[in-house]
């Protein structure tokens, strides 16, 4: 049997689409047969929005449903799973789903895509010490970079608070944002070089696209100079590399 | 419990990832959480090649492992599924997908991906009566179209062998196909405007993307003035009316 990889793909369900994608454009295949086998389960009503948790408007923990969901791709044959959705990795939400696992005696390897972005860069940049932060306000809030990075002595440059607002409306306005357009706008595409060049000008010396929607108005390797990292590509790559590092697609 | 579409996305895993695509771009939904449910069960390497089956260059039909698949999605708790390949429609491949599943016992909904296009073309465009097809010449010389055309009396048209050349090179060129580039280069969209016109010049009075690949290169509602019918995102539409009818977007 072939190895499976799990994808919780209803948070939300363009993400889990997108992480999808870059699975197949990261693997080395030449035929549809040589492609690994991917399940995307996405069942967005049962996964309450996160931030909505976090900031205390729902009193329902979402990590509960994730784990449900993880545990249904364990039981179709998942070996390792993800969820392509930042917040979801804040404490509060991804102990509850690790805590669910366990409790459930599941075997499945359970990736953080945060850690795997500290993994990712730690060894294609080892010098590298202050990555910027593009990200909705409620992912800078929720300090989910923040916190990991420090962890391995890295700082976080997050925008000033009113180059924030700029940033965050590059996502959620209802008429250029790219969650309304699902492609990039020109005025988003701008809001996000602003945002990139205080960043840059604050010290940065790579720029995280720390929201799932992000890439796709930014497919560019570089924003005003500086490498791009996409978490959900790297998180590609960590799943393709648990199942089967020798189809894993080199670098550029 | 939520309804749950089941989606056979391994051939070709682009195909399925398409087609959960346009399932999410056809429905009615302003958050994540009002999308549909869906389960894409990606596995290509156990699904061999349709047309090397029907050409006879292989033993195996691959129909078993489709309707393996399915019984799964079934088990999951998908209520409809379907497979966006159109030479897995071909008759000696699809009465194995339902002769299985009627074996197992199966309950689930299998949607025809040809048939689904017949009803929406009789729907949209009652007086039409000649379609013209772009498809790879596999999936021409399987007769996929015309045999399911023909019973509702209308006539698929296909380009003449010189043409029908040019149009499987659009698809299958190592360099500018479809296939190679998953991109629109300007060569293929080239091969498929002078299919299109020929095909025009027979007759026809709308043209069928016959090849799951292609809308990638067309997404034009238009081809040489005629409409464009993509049975993907019609197969997508009818999984939506299968599970909640209310939630399809109207068309434009």
């Amino acid at each position: 049997m072939n190895p499976i990889i799990g994808i919780i793909g209803g948070a939300g369900p363009f993400a889990g689409l997108d992480l999808q994608h870059k699975i197949l454009t990261q693997t080395q295949a030449t035929t549809d047969q040589e492609h690994l086998t991917i399940i995307n389960w996405s069942e967005p009503a049962a996964i309450m929005d996160r931030t909505a948790y976090l900031l205390g408007e729902t009193a329902t923990n979402p990590g509960y449903a994730i784990a449900a969901q993880a545990l249904q791709l364990e039981r179709m044959g998942a070996t390792v799973a993800a969820i392509p959705c930042n917040t979801a990795h804040a404490p509060p939400i991804f102990d509850v789903i690790l805590a669910e696992l366990e409790a459930a005696g599941s075997q499945l390897q359970f990736l953080h895509m945060i850690w795997e972005t500290v993994y990712f860069v730690k060894e294609r940049w080892p010098n590298l010490r202050q990555v910027g932060l593009l990200a909705t306000t409620g992912t800078v809030r929720s300090c989910v970079y923040q916190a990991v990075f420090d962890k391995v002595g890295m700082q976080v440059i997050v925008p000033p608070d009113n180059m924030q607002e700029v940033v965050h409306t590059a996502v959620y306005h209802p008429h250029y944002g790219i969650k309304a357009t699902g492609k990039p706008a020109p005025q988003a595409i701008d809001h996000l070089h602003k945002g990139a060049t205080q960043l840059r000008q604050l010290g940065a010396e790579a720029i995280i696209l720390g929201c799932t929607e992000m890439p796709l108005a930014i497919t560019d390797s570089h924003l005003v100079e500086l490498p791009v990292i996409d978490p959900t590509l790297v998180l590609a790559r960590a799943l393709i590399k648990a199942v089967a590092p020798h189809k894993l697609r080199p670098l550029p």
